[in-house]
């Protein structure tokens, strides 16, 4: 422990320029302009790892971006953890509300801030820094793997494949992420279940131009009004989704589960302050938690149509649009979600305007077990650096891939994330404490000492 | 009148690269960055004016954007005409779906493209060529006046002011104008009505950042979707508008009157083709003719909020925003209306979000009498040159400032238009025959023939 620490603090400043480096390409997987940065960030991670010590490492092929492979085999006989992460983030923008530049990471009050500093590519980067430790010090014992994927925030659309296709190669006992949060700085937690995601994106189109509100207004059906009509009537004044069919497959969960949960620590005050809000909102009967932990949502992620620039234009618009996404339960499939919403909409559009719904993008949900070998290696790793066992939580947070590797690869996933609510991930000004990420290092390296050598399957 | 068609054949060339001169100066009053252009545009005017015939025209200062004024007093002892019109235009937005720069006009098919074509530029520019026709050819025997302000399309909110500061140099017996259109390119008719606007803006503020919308969906409430549910509510299922004391003033107009009404042309298989509509829809009980011409109408000009990008981001975002206007009839006070619409929306608000509402402009209905002087010489004149008598009819439009003028100078106007439907004015691709140009000319010069020589006031 002595050496690990000793090790960390004389080479931190070149971890954190390493990291940088990797920061500083702007991976944003939405958009098709940055496709040659997915490869630039693919080949900086493919350098990282061997560099880090992996006997090999590659950028492969997927039908999308690249995907960053690479492994070191002490012994086949040994166990192996299978190292998942992405390489791409969210876009930026709106890029004004930066107090520093997106893609150049800056230090302040002891964070960097930066797109990707927290998501992904600062929890990702201590993996790579963990076994660069655990090589150089000799400490390594079972096999590793990694794969860093470069399409998780367009909801990993190729990864599937991939993984049938690779199925040999990716062979592991257990696949360890980082890519959630801790309950607070001095409260460590371990993420034991993900909602689901369905990603929906809807177009109204009412006449075929845009017409002057005042010759036309209260004549013609107006797309922006018949949008917020009909995306008014999805959730009714108890919170719930009014499509049909959306909560026949929600598992519910029993009393004694939710008394359970309620013990993990939370303060609803804080809570409201942090976001500076009167009061929270959601499905009557459950509380805050639970309305993000093990019940769904949707919620309008962007919606625009007709003239949203300075001052006044009176225009009857031709077009508006909505992206909609619902976070979804276990047993909840998404794709029958999206085709439910698909067929509602189309079902309450009235015959005045013409509408359009696609399916952006999805995942299902996924629940950890919490007594497999994994699990507990992880509680005690977190117990070592932090001083208190974990709470195991459930997120309302999507990670739609790791439902799929149970599916195609049969291996489950440990969720040891890193980050805090006030990361700001997927917002303007997105961090990530120093502190998390050096605990996260050694975290890391804890876990893998504490994991089986021998594994009974 | 063979002279004058004689002057208008020999001279079209001309008249056009002048009027293009005036569209190629980007006078968009919405947007300050154009504040240089608006002294442009009205320097043009003004040389315009003298070199058609005017004695005088100066660039005067209003609190806001510059008035060309400028007159031609033969003798005081006869009646006066004052032309009213804008310099300024509506925002060319969106750009790309122009099929030609909206600033460099071009002619296609015998029409002019460009922004401003018709609204207000070209319509207001065939009264400064029939001005030069009738000095050039004698013609002239009453008094004009010209005042072309450069804030119409932002509601004239400083010609109220600068009116009751000039109110003897605008003395005059009619306002004529020419800011609306006939029914048919071989329909002529007069705007006897306009509706009154009231233009507002909402913000709704959520939490103080944008949010991942996993980890925070369905238990903070989304400002995006507490606005489209406060503004689907608005309109109840019989297209009634439910701010409470909305109608309170609406003048109901008799069911004589309205079977008066029914009788102008109207054909709604194609005014649904033209827009490419299955059905029309607004307020219950009413024809697509009145429930623009005699009934007001709520709608979103724009709305916007999260991301509106390519693709996925699953954020739930921080603020939303959507501009609302409605079109008011007679004895509807904008400002009483504003009011209402505020509180409204104030009331309706939940405890979730911090909502602000701002009234961008406003301005009052107008209806014009059809027994006066001037009504009968632009209604002989339209019968000269398009071999029909015109049809009275109310527009859903607004032109807020003839009511104002009315009011403060105490002169009625006359709206002599000459744009069509398909002119898309507001729209891109904004167009203006080059027929109904040249027609304007001449009907307007026929005006001045038929406008008698002596007023009985």
């Amino acid at each position: 422990m002595e050496k690990i620490s000793q090790y960390i603090d004389q080479n931190q400043d070149r971890f954190l320029e390493e990291l940088f480096g990797l920061i500083r390409i702007p991976s944003v997987s939405s958009k098709s302009e940055h496709k040659e940065d997915m490869y630039r960030a693919a080949d900086y991670i493919k350098g990282a790892l061997l560099k880090a010590g992996l006997d090999k490492a590659e950028v492969m092929k997927s039908e999308g971006n690249p995907v960053t492979y690479g492994e070191k085999i002490i012994d086949p006989a040994l166990p192996t953890v299978l190292v998942y992460g992405h390489m791409d983030v969210m876009p930026a923008e709106p890029f004004e509300l930066w107090d520093s530049p997106p893609f150049e990471p800056e230090i302040r009050d002891g964070k960097i801030f930066a797109r990707g500093a927290n998501d992904d590519k600062g929890q990702g980067f201590m993996h790579i820094k963990a076994l660069e430790i655990m090589t150089k010090l000799n400490m390594l014992t079972c096999n590793v793997k990694f794969m860093i994927e470069g399409e998780e925030e367009i909801g990993s659309p190729n990864l599937k494949k991939f993984c049938e296709e690779h199925r040999e190669m990716l062979k592991a006992d257990i696949i360890l992420v980082s890519d959630t949060g801790l309950i607070a700085s001095d409260i460590p937690s371990i993420t034991t279940g993900l909602r689901g995601l369905s990603f929906m994106e809807i177009e109204v189109t009412g006449p075929n131009k845009d017409l002057h509100s005042g010759l036309f207004g209260g004549a013609v059906a107006n797309p922006a009004n018949v949008l917020c009509n009909m995306l008014a009537s999805l959730i009714d004044d108890k919170g719930k989704i009014t499509i049909p069919g959306f909560y026949d497959d929600v598992l519910e969960v029993s009393e004694a589960e939710r008394k359970q949960m309620a013990k993990a620590p939370f303060d609803l005050e804080e809570y409201k302050k942090a976001l500076d809000i009167k009061v929270v909102a959601g499905e009557e009967g459950y509380t805050t938690s639970e309305r993000t932990g093990i019940r769904p949502s949707l919620d309008i992620n962007g919606i625009w149509g007709g003239y949203t620039g300075e001052g006044a234009k009176t225009v009857l618009p031709g077009k508006a649009y909505a992206k909609v996404s619902m976070r979804l339960v276990p047993h909840q499939d998404n794709v029958k979600i999206s085709k439910l919403f698909e067929k509602h909409i189309l079902a309450i559009a009235p015959e005045t305007v013409k509408v359009k719904v696609k399916a952006l993008h999805g995942g299902q949900g996924y629940v950890s077990p919490i007594d497999m070998p994994a699990y507990r290696a992880a509680e005690q790793a977190y117990n070592q650096i932090y001083g208190k066992m974990p709470v195991p939580v459930r997120s309302g947070g999507s990670i739609p891939i790791i439902s799929t590797f149970e599916e195609v690869l049969g291996v489950k996933s440990i969720l040891m994330g890193f980050g805090l609510e006030e990361d700001a991930i997927h917002s303007p000004n997105e961090s990530f404490r120093l502190e998390n990420f050096i605990r996260g290092i050694q975290t890391i390296v804890a876990f893998y000492q504490y994991f089986p050598k021998q594994l009974n399957s």
